[in-house]
């Protein structure tokens, strides 16, 4: 059980907002959680309901919350001046584009909600309690449906005119490939070539089916095209560690390929040898909870206590 | 003139350490310069006393100085824990690998000294008087004899395990170009494919004396490379805003055929309007000397003043 102030204990929400379910939680931590509870992701207006309902007879019963923190799929909005802020964007989950989802929640449910994409808050949650512990700059990459990446850079998520969007970065396409990309936007970035669907177009079936030869030659696409963006996410960012989750990403073989390759293309430059250490590219230790996790930090935050 | 203390001006040293010059500087800031010199570049000791020399007679006639700092042609170490924090690392630059730059200087001269890569050192500096000022999350790239970037993140420059190395970032070919790139360890990354000496190199002389057809051609592929590493800067570290510099940067029509091309290949996600404006990609305000101004910024963090 964490602690923020000896003796007090914080009592936060926590929100992981998806596309297919939205995940809520509420105590002062992923190691003293009060309550917790799944809803599917319908339509906007009686999912969100949905979830502040939970909250609210939460709050009755246990009382007020200090913050409430949600980690959502995007784009979202994070600027705090812009009139949109808190809400997703141009998503293109039917129903949801333009859609306020930390306004609600914090008028209905009356604390201060911290907002960031479900990726920037599963890196928080990795820093806190998973892999990542004790770095300040390090990246978590999820590769599933599609491949986010979430970075803190010096201790803070990483946010500028909009958040990153590293699942988009250019790829060189592996020799042999004629596969032309899932990407609705660019066709051929890294999530249009390496994402779980990227695998049923190529080979019929999906990832977790597919074995023998298939399977290997699925191991060595993703493991390609994973790394090629890792490369140009080392030469961006200079994580310390990289974290990797999602489900594609539990391919037997699929990381001791991702970091061969990467060291490989590295080129020597700048020759780290930390690069080449098995702890440079780890597996997620949050077993796809970081996001939720993620979100007590971003309740703490909100609720006024410095970055930890 | 700018002060940290109403009333009070401080005194720093600023070095620009550069592959063919140093550049030294001392003041206030760039509008209050009291002393400069400019030295060749010639191997490390010699180069390091003339440096050194100059800072203790100015501090001879002129009193003490609060801070120095370094922006430096690299790699560089930058870890404060490192051993070789303060040298120049693995350099291509003759004679100069693993030299302690930051160490003689600041024994000699006993000052606090701030040390930083040339690139991070000129961001800094386009945000304080350039480019990029009011602004707190930016790059400034310089395409020369070789492509640098420096990130500004949240108000800080961006370092994890190393320093960023975003010239080396992955591009995709130019459909027709031929040319087998100029990276001794990529080949053909950004740097390799778009840094001044490949316009030699394709075209038989150098890219400042390039006009009609192979002067257009030159333009065409620089701003289809830089484009490329752009679009892989925009989604790993959401700028507001990109500062260009260097020499290369100077070809007439170079900015709008950047422009142009990045917002192509952004490809309409996440549709921010603000990449599509000219004051999204600009050139540098500094005229060659951001990164002496930005070693003032670093002297004046490394004296113990916050970032502003």
């Amino acid at each position: 059980m964490f602690v923020n102030v000896p003796g007090v204990t914080r009592r936060y929400g926590a929100i992981e907002a998806g596309g297919t379910k939205f995940v809520c939680a509420i105590g002062s931590g992923p190691d003293d959680v009060a309550a917790g509870e799944r809803f599917p992701t319908l339509q906007p207006t009686e999912t969100i309901e949905a979830v502040i309902d939970f909250f609210a007879a939460e709050v009755r019963d246990g009382g007020e919350l200090d913050g409430i923190g949600i980690s959502s799929f995007g784009p979202v909005e994070l600027r705090p001046s812009h009139p949109q802020y808190g809400h997703i964007t141009t998503t293109t989950k039917a129903g949801w584009e333009d859609t306020d989802l930390a306004g609600p929640v914090e008028r209905a449910l009356g604390a201060p909600v911290g907002f960031d994409t479900d990726v920037n808050g599963a890196a928080l949650g990795e820093g806190r309690w998973g892999a990542a512990q004790g770095l300040d700059t390090f990246v978590y990459m999820t590769i599933g449906t599609g491949i986010g990446v979430g970075a803190v850079v010096g201790g803070n998520v990483a946010h500028g005119l909009v958040h990153p969007e590293m699942g988009h970065v250019i790829v060189c396409r592996r020799p042999g490939d004629e596969y032309q990309g899932a990407c609705p936007f660019h066709r051929d970035c890294l999530e249009g070539m390496a994402s779980g669907p990227t695998l049923e177009a190529r080979f019929g079936q999906p990832g977790e089916d597919l074995a023998g030869s298939d399977g290997d030659e699925a191991v060595a696409l993703i493991a390609w095209y994973v790394a090629d963006g890792l490369r140009t996410i080392v030469y961006t960012l200079a994580p310390q560690r990289i974290v990797i989750g999602g489900g594609v990403a539990e391919m037997p073989g699929l990381l001791p390929a991702i970091r061969s390759r990467l060291v490989e293309i590295l080129g020597g430059y700048p020759g780290l040898p930390e690069h080449a250490r098995d702890d440079f590219v780890v597996a997620t230790a949050l077993d796809g909870l970081a996001g939720t996790y993620g979100a007590f930090v971003l309740a703490e935050r909100a609720a006024g206590f410095p970055a930890t």
